[in-house]
């Protein structure tokens, strides 16, 4: 355990040397430091009306647990949720306090922009390594394994609320601002006489940064929790040394390629080369240091599915790239001239055919590291997927940062470079940002297969029985609620962009100098109603997650519930592969017009590709990412929920 | 077996009587009957080209049948094949001859147009039927049960080839005339200076006749398969016999039905109550008969399945109107006054919300009747939902033939009364075949359960074992597939319907006269392109649903087939279902607006409306229906292929 607590020590010193290394910078003149502060309000005011929604329901539920499964769960759940609260605010906090610093360090140079941003966002990735380390020892050393399930549970309760309030809001506020603001009142993107404007960036915080940050300490927790349990269960103690030793290397490679980005970043290398550099490095360290300790060790078995973990994920986030950018993405482009159903039908086959590879990826993943480590190896593939996220979402909450800064440079109407040092900056992220999702997705898949198989040892399901038709309806019922989560979600982004739609048309009637920037809008206004909107409108979806597994195992037993795991999985997968991808292709279609292809912006065929841009945002900010999550969610409750009731069901 | 015989025959007769009643009918003046006659030679030119790539492959089938499992099971499958074939065709053959008919029979009033084109559709019905039945007798009789598994593979095959074949060429005639008739030279529907018009008009025939017509001939024939075989397993030949008496009486209630609606639309009854009164009718007198047998036969659960089933599929079809139609269309065409991005994210969401309810009733329905019956309490459900498909596809059939009517009418310039008519007419059909789909969604659920039963206990899979991976792998791959499979097809619809647009913008180019009404347009060369289009895109998918399957059995064993049929049926019904309903409500959300609200024709609503429509055609008609014959498909094929290899395999 010397190594974790090592590596928890050395992501500390990184994170609170970054901290001080943000703030120690200029947030630049009056204006952008008041545009930075009111989004930073914002951004701070949904989180904490998002707690006084979440917090009562983990309260009830703690005294739930507390009362059926002893205090010490109870504890355990209420870590869980709170150092993701934890995480996601504080590395939001920083990234607010990143965005003016950013644009005003353009004035200065790229080197200096990047060095900037890159440091609010490395914030954000070691905090989530760090407490979601912290945490698990933590309960694991004072309560046990078991109580590391609810641990889990928290972790994943908070980010399904967190993913789905944020993603609402963020989306609510982008679609309001650009229906009124961009398609009927012509102002360009970020033009601060846009009264939803400060609305757009806080959505950024909120969604991408906040809501992210969540997700992913969630894939942390959940991957590591299915692979010491399964482990445990196969090889007793040994099962969780060994993976908390890979776990702390990739920890401690992530902080060393954070390191040298920033270096890379000062001695001004060009910023594509230093983010790649970064990612590269990690996982080669990573690899390096795993491949020693499984040397050492003897079990030569460990490091190949770490490997193969790590190969399935670049693979992954290659070919979403290859789906997402070049080729595709012109053809899809070219379907513009057709007009906007033609946009639509060819990005939705595009993402529906992208699932193809991407499932046969994680297929054959499953199968060679099941060959090479049982289930352990399964659950392992997937933590040596997710080990060096400390890098890799820095890297994409870096991204935000970035799009925020030039948000502020626009509203605050610095030079004409800046926003142009912003904008390749942004770009850049999205790119990097690619294989940061093969990650992600690849190892929901992983860790939602480890899961189904702890729920299985755990509720001694060792065969499912097919004369009994309860599977299939469970599994019937599993694919059905991803389709279900995904229509209410999307549903809420459209109910809350309207309420947006109809905020700003108010404030643009009623009062007229806005359009002419004499008066200055109520953005205040916008923020609230975004906020208001996302989150009266999260809870119904979240409530599903938990509440589906707890109501087919009371009324149709254990064996509905293996069905609602598998049929859930496997559908969640292939909709999330298709939506992120479909709105990946939608959205760089539309740049791709903009940039001047096809006549360029305001015709015919930028006009049907901001369209599909519009259609995939809620697929690929909203819906897409909470199915991740969802699907662990459903598989954490079904386990930690029969834990509570098993004796008395079959 | 004498009900079976003696249904058999009444079918026949009546089959025989209605289609000289059809050709009695005078196909009207010299402009109706060239029209007619155009439509009909495209029709069946498409049909036999068809023929001519799928012939082959099946004659290979069955030349690897016949030698590896026995020309018996050959023979069948050439039977299952050809009997399809001749169901599409002769259904076909009678619908483009009832068009012509139809329109001039709107000249003597609604009730002779009615009862031609009721007539026309009831060809069809019957056909189906008869055949589908007379096929089964002869093979078990003939060959025996384990025959009738390739009979039924036989129509599956045939059945996904014409259904995504059918569905390319109608889709991309539709959105290749309205794409350029419509939207760039402002032409009216079924106008005939549009080169497409009659491509158009040909679509509906090979799509929504005879694609469908074999749709539901694997439907028909898959779920009496399944419940013969589960019934055979579990009571031995009193199985069969139950379900070949249920069956006939299905059958029977359907002729008094169809000779109902006869009676009442000669008695000029108001259309509506006409059609009603039948599908009433023939479900009344099915479980009246149903009821009466299973008194008389001691055997009460075997009424309750069916009594089921019938009510699943009627609750169904009424969920699928309430999402198609009334207050949920209206607000869908309401989201069109933020333009077509919100049209598309509430229509997708509308129909992803849609699979909830119907997935619910589905299972409870599995639930129920498996209760009552076992395994073949499930399939007798799916049976008791299709026994009266002769009368439910009479109706589904008749309402492109009034759309050809009401095209007709408008080429040949008939009074506009005409087309009054055939519109009712029309949209009525929409109406009540709601219901017919809702019992072609349920009952695919209920046999793609029983089927996949039927290949556990055929390959001895008792259990599926948690422990090995195999089974989850396989199952992310048949959820993977049913996108991929969807991929393929709207992808093919795309590229389809763009060589019929630059062919359509070609002539208009070349021949200035055609939009001045002054050239007849080439009307052979759309036919030609939209021919040539679907045929070559049909294979792919088409291919996959057989190799899938196999390659899974060969290179993973039995356990990942079981895992692909799970995950294939369980995704494929929720995308299905998804599909469906955002088709058929983006569809009536433009009818919704072209009655005069928000605008009506032209406005900004109605153009977002159709783009709505446009994305929705391919869900509709090509994507989703395939989707219910590819899971029968892939769990027929492993069935049959099981039954051949399955002695080398573990």
């Amino acid at each position: 355990m010397a190594i974790l607590f090592s590596s928890i020590l050395a992501g500390t010193i990184l994170i609170v040397y970054l901290t001080l290394n943000v703030l120690d910078k200029s947030p630049g003149n009056e204006k952008t430091e008041k545009i930075s502060r009111i989004i930073q309000r914002g951004a701070k005011s949904f989180l904490f009306q998002e707690y006084t929604i979440f917090f009562p329901i983990v309260f009830l539920l703690s005294l739930l647990f507390g009362f059926s499964s002893g205090w010490v769960n109870a504890i355990s759940f209420i870590i869980g949720s709170s150092f993701s609260v934890l995480a996601g605010f504080f590395g939001m906090l920083i990234a607010t306090k990143s965005n003016a610093r950013t644009a005003w360090g353009a004035t200065k140079g790229i080197g200096e922009a990047l060095d900037i941003a890159f440091s609010g966002g490395a914030v954000m990735g070691l905090i989530v390594s760090v407490l979601g380390l912290a945490g698990l020892g933590i309960v694991y050393l004072l309560f046990g394994l078991q109580a590391v399930s609810y641990y889990s549970l928290g972790a994943s309760f908070v980010a399904l609320f967190a993913r789905v309030g944020g993603g609402i809001y963020t989306k609510a506020a982008d679609v309001g601002a650009d229906i009124v603001g961009k398609v009927e009142s012509n102002l360009p993107e970020d033009d601060p006489r846009n009264p939803a404007v400060i609305a757009d960036n806080v959505g950024d915080n909120v969604g991408d940064v906040a809501g992210m940050g969540a997700d992913l300490y969630e894939s942390y927790v959940g991957s590591i929790f299915s692979a010491i349990s399964l482990g445990y269960a196969l090889f007793g103690a040994s099962g969780i040394t060994s993976t908390l030793y890979i776990i702390s290397f990739g920890l401690i490679s992530s902080i060393l390629a954070i390191i040298l980005v920033k270096v890379l970043s000062r001695l001004n290398t060009e910023p594509a080369l230093a983010l790649r550099s970064g990612t590269i490095a990690s996982s080669v360290i990573f690899l390096a240091f795993s491949l020693s300790y499984a040397i050492m060790d003897k079990n030569m078995n460990l490091f190949w599915t770490v490997l193969v973990g790590n190969i399935v994920g670049v693979s992954i986030g290659l070919i979403t790239e290859w789906y997402t950018s070049g080729k595709k993405v012109e053809k899809l482009a070219h379907s513009a001239a057709m007009g906007p159903a033609n946009v639509i039908i060819s990005g939705t086959a595009l993402g529906m055919e992208s699932t193809a590879v991407i499932t046969i990826l994680i297929a054959v993943g499953t199968l060679i590291s099941h060959k090479l480590g049982g289930l352990y190896g399964i659950a392992m593939a997937g933590v040596g997927m997710l080990a060096t996220l400390a890098m890799n979402l820095s890297v994409d909450a870096y991204g935000p940062i970035a799009d925020n800064a030039g948000g502020v440079a626009q509203m605050a109407g610095l030079e004409k470079g800046v926003r142009d040092i912003t904008d390749k900056l942004d770009a850049l992220g999205n790119t990097t940002a690619a294989m940061g999702k093969g990650f992600a997705i690849g190892s929901a898949a992983l860790t939602a297969i480890a899961l189904f198989a702890n729920f299985g040892s755990i509720a001694h399901i060792q065969q499912i029985q097919l004369q009994d038709p309860k599977m299939f309806i469970g599994a019937l019922i599993g694919a059905m609620l991803t389709f279900f989560f995904s229509a209410l979600a999307m549903n809420a982004v459209g109910d809350a962009a309207n309420d947006m739609v109809e905020e700003i048309r108010r404030q643009i009637r009623e009062m007229p100098g806005i359009l002419a920037g004499a008066t200055e809008p109520d953005y205040g206004s916008c923020i609230k109603i975004a906020t208001k909107g996302a989150l009266k409108r999260m809870v119904l979806p979240s409530v599903l997650a938990i509440a589906s597994p707890i109501i087919l195992m009371l009324g149709l037993g254990v064996q509905s519930v293996a069905g609602l795991l598998i049929g859930s999985t496997v559908t969640g997968v292939a909709l999330a592969i298709f939506m992120a991808n479909s709105g990946g292709a939608w959205d760089n279609a539309k740049k791709y017009v903009e940039e001047g292809h096809l006549g360029g912006k305001g015709s015919f065929a930028h006009k049907a590709t901001v369209v599909g841009d519009t259609v995939g945002d809620p697929y690929k900010d909203t819906a897409g990412p909470a199915l991740n999550i969802l699907i662990k969610l459903m598989a954490i409750t079904s386990i930690v929920f029969y834990s509570i009731v098993g004796r008395w069901i079959q």
